[in-house]
């Protein structure tokens, strides 16, 4: 178990304290956050600026979104537009928020593969429940063990939180390994919250399982997907989230309290989106494969002194560095000395003090010159600690 | 004491309600939801589409928002940038919920003059919190009794929630109101949080007072504004609060898992808002001027039926109908009937089913013809009553 309380959300989170560090040092490069290094695509910005002078933007759209933009997806994602099973959301967290804060009491529980991405703690610690992880070991190349997954649950127990592909190992849960997952959730009575934001981002496969292709979970299921990291519009703060009707009831006016609605204006940026999201992602993804191959093969020269599996999907690297036991000591330090932005495992759960995180997500020079950078505070710190 | 449970957020605010059946029946006249009626200027365009095509707004923000933006809050509301006192949020309504989530656990109490703008109880709600109420009465032309409100705090309560222009009825309070309430304040520990969406909402003081202008209230006082209202920026979230950095600290971290942080493009829309204020508002608040006088003379035709008084301050007439109990079912039955869309008075309040509230931020053109359908539909009320 995570141990939360409320002085956890007291503090900013890690990433953003990395980030804001790196911000005021200044001249630092990045790879901390997940922000991709592109813009976004033409297509998008064309419908942007014509939405804006077309006086479409300026006005709330009903809670739950622009009706095309949710007609839209439903095409995609096969669902009944009749049946007001979509939110258009505030970006991804928004919408993570809104679930847990409808659905979650104090005391409650969720329970999580670690490393997780930490916003997640914020946000239930927020609703006054608690994170229960099942750790995952680099050791088992990071596969889950789902026996000792299902023996976390208690009564407790409200929903199941699942990121796939997986931030921050990479790992992507196979089409067996969900439908076990799925099943727990049935027998226990579980909410499954399936955060999808990396679904266009796998490097393996020629496509990836969802368990919303098995409807037999749909009663249970909430996904939700976010813009910003396929379509480089994280400054943009939009996504969306999708469910039963009934699953979405209460969930519509937390939203609604919490943000009225999604920007709008974003909401035509995401409409643009899914119209062209072949055309807008045919080179970003094989720019992806450029970029973890680059990362990957450098990190591999240093096998020496580190560990790590290559992910098969999102876009980063969570690496066990030998002999490390402070990572946030180590990470801070290296932005002084190196001015290089990593993330400390410790961000992800407190037993991964000894890794860090590392986006490929960023742009090929960023990539090439943090990875020096990284190289030469690492080497030294090895020779200051032998 | 207003009674608020789980249930009550389980439902959609009556005002999205009116607003989605309106959308649903489709040729409705609206004067219910506040959204102003003209589009945002074309400064503020200017500096949106720049700030897009110069690669600025794709990339998440810091949490806190922009530096240059927080930096211009602090010149214009005479804070100290180094003090980090100013948080950019997705509207005003994310600032409060960030505020109750960040102060309010289950049992609290929030202290507030009813009528009162009913996302407020949602977002209370939210956080597990109860709403308590001071009624303000039209036959005391809204004015608040202050010893009266003070009883009403005891060892649960919180926070001091205040809407200053108010909405619903337009009142404004006064310096000598503001002060008692500041005392208050210090009296018994409270936050007082200020909702001040309004401010450049006032048609017959030449200023209005803020309770920000008393330094010695500042470690009790959160103040919230946004771009929606003045600026017709509603559809781009976007708004920001400010206070002692020790009050701020974690709010910071419970918007930054909300929301990450405030859409960027809509930060640099509110850049050139608070730069060209003077400019951008120096139409808007004339027009209003002569809306309010167009509703108000057109009201006090139809005076043998109904009892208000003239604001203030915002936008809002908010209207007794003699005879009328049930404003919920008036105002559905208004829109199926004449397809004129008011906002019940039970949305702000259990005890104001006798109301309507009308909007004069709407066009020229929609208040005139809204007018006269809802003149229609209430005579046609009346006869059928009789």
């Amino acid at each position: 178990m995570y141990p939360l309380n409320r002085d956890i959300f007291m503090l900013l989170s890690t990433i953003k304290r990395i980030e804001n560090r790196a911000f005021e040092v200044g001249g630092v490069v990045s790879l901390a956050q997940g922000i991709p290094a592109f813009s976004s695509h033409q297509i998008i910005r064309k419908k942007i600026i014509e939405s804006i002078e077309t006086d479409k933007v300026d006005h709330y759209s009903l809670s739950a979104g622009l009706l095309e933009l949710r007609v839209k997806v439903c095409e995609k994602f096969f669902l009944d537009p009749s049946k007001e099973e979509v939110i258009i959301t505030a970006g991804a967290m928004e919408a993570i928020s809104s679930i847990f804060l409808s659905f979650l009491d104090i005391g409650d529980e969720v329970v999580t593969f670690s490393p997780f991405y930490s916003t997640y703690a914020q946000s239930i610690s927020v609703s006054g429940a608690k994170l229960v992880c099942e750790e995952l070991s680099l050791e088992n190349n990071w596969r889950p063990d789902l026996k000792s997954f299902e023996s976390k649950i208690n009564s407790k127990t409200k929903i199941i939180l699942l990121c796939n592909p997986h931030n921050p190992t990479g790992i992507i849960f196979n089409k067996n390994e969900l439908q076990f997952i799925g099943e727990i959730a049935l027998r226990h009575n579980l909410i499954i919250v399936s955060d999808e934001v990396y679904r266009n981002f796998y490097y393996e496969n020629d496509s990836i399982y969802s368990l919303r292709e098995n409807l037999s979970f749909k009663n249970n299921l909430i996904t939700v997907i976010s813009f910003s990291k396929d379509f480089a519009l994280s400054g943009w703060r939009i996504g969306f989230l999708f469910g039963s009707k009934d699953l979405l009831k209460p969930i519509y006016a937390v939203h609604d309290a919490l943000v009225n609605c999604a920007p709008v204006v974003s909401q035509y940026a995401a409409l643009a989106a899914l119209e062209f999201e072949k055309e807008i992602l045919k080179d970003v993804i094989p720019s992806y494969i450029t970029h973890r191959n680059i990362m990957g093969n450098f990190l591999t020269t240093l096998n020496e002194h580190l560990d790590f599996v290559w992910p098969e999907g999102s876009y980063y690297f969570f690496v066990k560095i030998k002999g490390l036991d402070d990572s946030e000591k180590f990470c801070f330090d290296m932005i002084e000395k190196e001015k290089v932005a990593l993330v400390p495992g410790n961000a992800f759960g407190n037993d991964f003090d000894g890794y860090v995180r590392l986006c490929f997500g960023r742009s090929e020079e960023d990539i090439r010159e943090g990875l020096q950078r990284f190289k030469k505070y690492l080497l030294d710190w090895i020779s200051l600690n032998k």
